[in-house]
């Protein structure tokens, strides 16, 4: 009677959020050193003290209507071009504030465009492993949620399978990378092959296929040498869906942006589209404050060396103790490949050594689970014995 | 072959904010004092001085991780405690922190209530005049908008309309009061006999029919005799959307409220279904900053007296005019009787007159245009010369 749809999508916790639960619980029975929770991908590091300092001046210096009056829909103009110009200066984009819609982070980001681009029934292929919620964004939008594997080995672009899935319906392909949850940055050779197919293929077809990039890990890479392909230079129907959540360290306060590629002809009308769907699902405008916030810390990021040790620290244990992992260039997510079969038995397992790590079955990708190493240092420390004796254990 | 329906609703700019751009090139034009823009609802008055205390506090003194990560997706739970404290000491319910959820904004708040309510054709029964957006959230969320005229003079409940209205496909009531264009406010006796309405209706058809309450503009009455029904204790199923938009002007920051009601039986699940809808819709949790900052000013709002000393002065100069107006009890909009049986019209020629004001059309009420008094003080002063020439004009 009630929408049901709607109803199970609220009453369904997430696995990680499951777990999330789980650990408060058991923090509270054996105490709260002894639960080691890889459940979660809050960031662990705190915003940049120059977040505090910008938000304090814009707070009390500020004239407070303008401060926190509305925006127009899209978004302050002085802050999108402020992004626009930042954007071309790092990646030789031609880009105007015109190009610019501030959304209330990634997710809003997502929906806004899936929301603009898809007709019913219409398909979203989606690299997999992924984060969950694409799925219920894409139907939620009408669409059809197609997921196609990437490589089994090192979970990089599988063009081949992707070339298998492009259909009649196809209207757009949602990538993330660095991956959540593996961690993998796509390299710029497999970006470029996908562009080569998908131009051949939107031709032949005579409609295009958009090409949505989901980067809320842009910044989050640990090695001089990786570099993330910028997608709208390798491909002109590219969208770029971004979110300071990880970058900046807050998640909580949503904001973040998408970015229409002007190179595309229709670059107009998709905008139109966005502008309508962020109309139609309620969200007025971005938080303003933190509007002026991120034109104030372009390129800042918090500490994210912090994430690079937790890494290396985590790998090289890992590694040590028997268990194959994917190689992690970003994000702050290790996919480890479960010893046995059922990487929920495998998951289970962890609990019985305290560890909490999230089987990735609900990302997509069977055989892996997800171990996040947003978490201060000393936990991992303090949890690579249990690691050592869960990997023991499958001796 | 985008999605055509938020393309052109993103392509079409609002009668509102089309006027607010012309008034904005006018003021380059002629200057800035001479252009009497009534047509924005964006608060003139600024935070209260607490608002700004608190934030700084938050921002400086609490721990970053926390402050700026995610909350549950309904909202941290000790603001909703906080806040259904609040209510019940206020309006003697019995709520929960279950029965809130904090959502982005009155807008985000009604379309998750829409989208966990409706099914596809179902019908949404919304008094006229109303805020424009009303249809758009109803279509999206998949039902159909049906407008339902107040009385004709003092905009008060019209049951008998209603009444005719109700179907099989009735799934709510929408109502607005303070009302946005009208400044009214719906008495107690009219909202108990539409909750006998719909008790009887519900009753009879066997289904129930919910009672939405858009109440961004509680707090914004004038005179002490005015009290604004607090729906929950006459109608058991009913669903209030606040926002802290007008009340703490704030209304780019989205911070806002869903409180269901737990006398109706089947709240959790209306909860659950609220949950489900924000997941699809891309919400995520709602500002986190805002969270806690609405939780620390429990009943603290802007300098309203302001909005009162305008209303004041522009009903009274309006009426010695000649101009007929609705009696404003609330939030900060005059509606004034086109002296033409097209407001367009006059809403034209008060142009001329260098009068920014709002055509009743958009908001569903032909004849009549709306005054958005929330401005200066002295901008009121300055315009009224030109409010009497434009009066004169049509003796």
């Amino acid at each position: 009677m009630l929408n049901e749809k709607n109803v199970n999508l609220g009453k369904v916790r997430s696995a990680i959020r499951e777990l999330f639960e789980y650990g408060k619980k058991r923090k509270a029975e054996i105490g709260e050193d002894k639960v080691f929770d890889f459940s979660l991908g809050n960031p662990s590091v705190p915003v940049p003290a120059e977040v505090t300092k910008i938000l304090s001046e814009l707070i009390n210096c500020g004239d407070p209507v303008a401060l926190h009056g509305y925006t127009s829909a899209p978004g302050d103009y002085n802050v999108r071009k402020t992004l626009a110009d930042y954007t071309n200066s790092q990646f030789g984009t031609n880009l105007t504030a015109d190009c610019f819609y501030m959304t209330c982070g990634a997710s809003a980001s997502l929906t806004a465009t899936l929301n603009a681009l898809l007709n019913e029934g219409e398909e979203v292929l989606t690299l997999v492993p992924c984060f969950p919620e694409y799925k219920v964004f894409c139907e939620h939008a009408g669409g059809r949620f197609v997921a196609v594997d990437t490589r089994e080995d090192d979970m990089q672009i599988d063009l081949e399978k992707i070339r298998q899935a492009l259909s009649d319906k196809t209207k757009a392909v949602l990538i993330n990378s660095p991956n959540n949850p593996s961690g993998v940055v796509y390299s710029e050779k497999s970006i470029k092959e996908l562009a080569k197919m998908l131009n051949g293929f939107s031709e032949k077809r005579g409609s295009p296929v958009y090409l949505i990039s989901d980067e809320p890990y842009r910044e989050l890479v640990y090695d001089d040498s990786i570099k993330v392909p910028y997608v709208m230079n390798y491909y002109d129907r590219s969208i770029v869906c971004y979110s300071y959540s990880k970058s900046l360290s807050l998640p909580g306060e949503r904001i973040g942006y998408i970015a229409v590629n002007n190179k595309m002809e229709e670059w107009q009308e998709v905008f139109a589209g966005i502008c309508g769907a962020g109309r139609a699902l309620g969200f007025v405008c971005a938080p303003n404050l933190f509007q002026q916030l991120v034109a104030k810390t372009c390129g800042i990021t918090s500490d994210i060396s912090v994430y690079k040790r937790n890494r290396d620290r985590l790998c090289a244990a890992l590694s040590d103790y028997g268990f194959k992992v994917v190689k992690p260039d970003g994000a702050f997510y290790l996919f480890v490949k479960s010893p046995e079969p059922d990487a929920n038995a495998f998951a289970e397992r962890a609990k019985s050594y305290e560890l909490l790590i999230v089987p990735g079955d609900s990302f997509g990708r069977k055989g892996y689970a997800r171990i996040s190493y947003c978490v201060a240092p000393d936990m991992i420390e303090r949890s690579l014995p249990a690691f050592k004796a869960l990997a023991e254990s499958y001796k």
